[in-house]
């Protein structure tokens, strides 16, 4: 505990007074899950039940009742709101005397499922597993009859981790703080999104419609894996995203290499050398004003990254790789910046379909992370204006013949819409105070993500609300996310809710 | 005719003495070919009948026989040579009081044919057309009935062109020289190779085995197309081939672009870097010693290459490309130098597969074409020198885990066995002869290639052979060789005859 953050102290000084002792609310909450997992785990089963792919509409709409009820019966208003797409379920729960509001996100749709990969006969009739399926888990026969569950067991289906127990691990809590006299720190709003596997349009486009029910100071999102470290985690912000195509074109069609090499040029090497021209030997994009505007790191900023419990050194192992790239000092460092990845490279054939040809195009994909101080289009226009000043014609679409003739390198830029990148600043009241009920709830610093390098269509959602947004992430690192065999590990989703009982009940900042 | 070369007018001025004065031997032979035109087809048309796919021992054998049996009717001495693949066909003619002998060679086998793309029922039952297939020619019904064929007719079927209209050309030639009192310029001996399209091993294998009936003062290969333009060509050599894939590792598998960008290197980028390092951005290699030993062309040389009618600005039209590499001032002269093509990339996906993903791996496939001058593995040894300059450890397999922690730069390097490149000097006594030859009969220079730009496996043969090999190429260039609908244009046929004649009937040189 050597680098125990200032905000840890002043909680453990008792700065900052938290409304209840952290060890009542955790000993409270983690009684209750005691004597209910049966209940809880139940409720999480019942719902995973339901099949949940953003397209299938009937059982979309057969989740939105469920949810609805499953408010309902901890007192929220509950509505089903409906949207150009999927419908959104909403409910809220007003706090005598409260001028403060949380508004909570979850989305209840899963992504696709392949049947095939599956160990199971139907990725929604979950099974439960005495541990991790990939070390030699048994599965556990009949296990809605037993009253307790050990933490190491696993549920495993569909949207178990991702994003249905956070969920029900949220209405647990709030059964637990009443249960335990407690109170909520105020008036908690749930927003539930039936389509963000798919995008999540819908919510962002029916922000105007239910503004005044999305209204908020705080939006919570409860999605995603805690730090691989299994400790409680804050999430500040995400990168966005901005992808580029490029496609270099050499003669019209494949030529033999032996009739014409040396003398018409080769697409590929030339897609090569503009790739190569954009980022040097140790990864470090050097493309005009790629890092511009990106402010220097603060000390406390530079402190609660290199408080993130990385094992850069397993890490490399794991991958297999010797040398990190040079963007950085480090994994959490590097992730503040934008990067520029080349996702994909295509050009006629290699290995056994190989031919002796020079091809007649090749292309590259790339996909652009982008930081909050760096806006898709921005970024991608200056990729766009290095391209050029390597003597590139940019085109739209296949040039023609009066293109091919008049211009020595062409290249088809196809660029996608961005999603932005979204950052909540670590020291705002409302993220302070999310530090500081899990501090106070686990009686340790949360690990705090400034940026994590992934991107979340949610960030459209979070910037047109215009509040600060901190996500919260539960479930276990190694779920199996978005693949087949999606897992929950249950000490992971007890102590959920212990996290979510300390967000309910966490002191809100003052206006 | 400005450029009218020194040999041209030494053999126009008498200096040379042909054995028959050109225009004699041209109308000879035309006349014959005018009145034995259904004859000289149908046996074509008989030949091309008979599969002859290397893999399809039975048919193969039918051809040889067939083939032993034409040359038998023309008074060589013909059999059948065993090998430990394909059998050759032989035969040789002895010339009274001749002290040199030519050594033709052919081969009787085909590329194999994927009936789905030819126009017609069967590509080893010949159709003949009045025209291009591709400008909208009629079939000609129940042609053999006919007695004349146009010049502008093709024939269509597996083998017209690439490799049975030569053999029957040079049996038709030898007809028509005996037709009209002339007599061979030495002994003529022929071997038909049964395996060319599948790599020519036999017949090299076969070298020591049946030296004494392959030894000749000149090797005389009939195969491939005439310069586009049409001219009587000449061919002097071929550039050879060496093969490298390169694989660059990246993490041990695909690992999310967001999370990891910045921080674990791509190979793809790397692979980039590489291959950049490796040429100029005007297509110039610019690894150390890849052109080194080769001399610069003498002005004769240069003439030749010169007089080479390729119309180099139509081809940048017809391939759609605004400017050649600069490797040499012109195409032909770029032929003389060793080039390296990237034939293929390869890295996780692009267009619709991509996916926001670092790749594990990247590839690149490479072919090497060789010179006189550089050998295969020597030029593939100073690509693999320059790959370690540029800080790479080079493995032959998959990099294990103690390889992936130590070196920062991995690539693995598959290479193939080279097919060296042969030329023969043009300015030999044999070559000179053969030059002489069809200037004599066709009243113009040939067209004289130097090297051609593609590989043959033949060149190992004329390697091991040890005396001047000279190609002779008859065919159209638009003979859709290897590919379906190959035909054959009559025009260049009767020509071809007209080419045979030259050849069968030249003053060889003295020892």
């Amino acid at each position: 505990m050597a680098k125990r953050s200032v905000l840890a102290l002043l909680v453990l000084s008792g700065f900052f007074a938290p409304p209840l002792a952290a060890a009542d609310l955790r000993s409270v909450v983690e009684s209750y899950v005691e004597r209910n997992q049966r209940r809880i785990v139940a409720e999480l089963v019942e719902l995973l039940s339901i099949p949940n792919v953003a397209a299938d509409r009937e059982n979309i709409a057969r989740n939105a009742e469920y949810l609805r009820r499953m408010l309902e019966k901890r007192g929220f208003a509950a509505e089903i709101l409906p949207t150009a797409g999927n419908p959104l379920v909403y409910g809220e729960i007003r706090t005598p005397g409260a001028s403060r509001t949380l508004l909570f996100y979850a989305h209840y749709d899963g992504q696709p499922v392949d049947r095939s990969g599956w160990k199971q006969a139907d990725p929604f009739r979950p099974v439960m597993r005495d541990g991790r399926l990939e070390e030699g888990a048994r599965e556990i026969p009949d296990f809605l009859r037993l009253d307790r569950y050990e933490p190491d067991w696993r549920l495993y289906g569909r949207s178990a981790s991702d994003d249905k127990s956070p969920i029900v691990a949220l209405c647990a809590a709030l059964d637990a703080v009443r249960e335990g006299g407690l109170r909520p720190g105020g008036n908690i709003r749930v927003v539930l999104d039936g389509e963000e596997e798919a995008g999540s349009q819908s919510i962002t486009a029916a922000i105007d419609r239910y503004r005044e029910k999305f209204r908020a100071d705080t939006l919570l999102i409860l999605d995603g894996p805690v730090h691989p470290s299994g400790r409680p985690t804050l999430n500040f912000g995400a990168r966005g995203i901005v992808t580029l195509e490029l496609t270099v074109y050499g003669p019209k069609q494949a030529l033999h290499s032996g009739h014409y090499g040396n003398w018409v040029p080769n697409p590929a090497l030339r897609l090569a050398q503009l790739l190569s021209s954009m980022k040097d030997e140790r990864g470090r994009v050097v493309v005009e004003g790629f890092y511009d505007g990106i402010p220097p790191l603060s000390a406390e900023e530079r402190r609660l990254l290199l408080a993130v419990p990385d094992d850069e050194q397993e890490l490399r192992r794991l991958f297999g790789f010797a040398e990190a790239d040079a963007v950085a000092a480090t994994l959490q460092e590097a992730l503040q910046y934008p990067s520029l990845n080349i996702r994909g490279l295509r050009s006629a054939y290699v290995g056994g379909e190989a031919r002796t040809i020079i091809p007649p195009e090749a292309t590259a994909a790339l996909d652009i992370r982008l930081v909050k101080e760096t806006p898709g289009n921005e970024l991608a226009d200056k990729v766009l204006a290095h391209i050029r000043r390597q003597g590139y014609h940019i085109v739209d679409r296949e040039p023609d013949d009066a293109a091919r003739a008049r211009y020595p390198r062409i290249v088809r830029v196809q660029r996608s819409r961005p999603t932005e990148a979204y950052r909540t600043e670590m020291d705002l009241p409302q993220s302070r105070a999310a530090i500081r009920a899990l501090q106070s709830a686990w009686g340790a610093e949360p690990v705090c993500i400034r940026t994590s390098g992934g991107t979340v269509p949610i960030s459209q959602f979070i910037k047109a609300l215009g509040f600060p947004a901190v996500s919260v992430p539960t479930v276990n690192f190694d779920n199996n996310q978005h693949g087949e065999n999606e897992n929950l590990r249950l000490g992971h989703f007890y102590r959920a809710v212990v996290t979510m009982a300390a967000l309910l009940t966490m002191e809100l900042p003052e206006h």
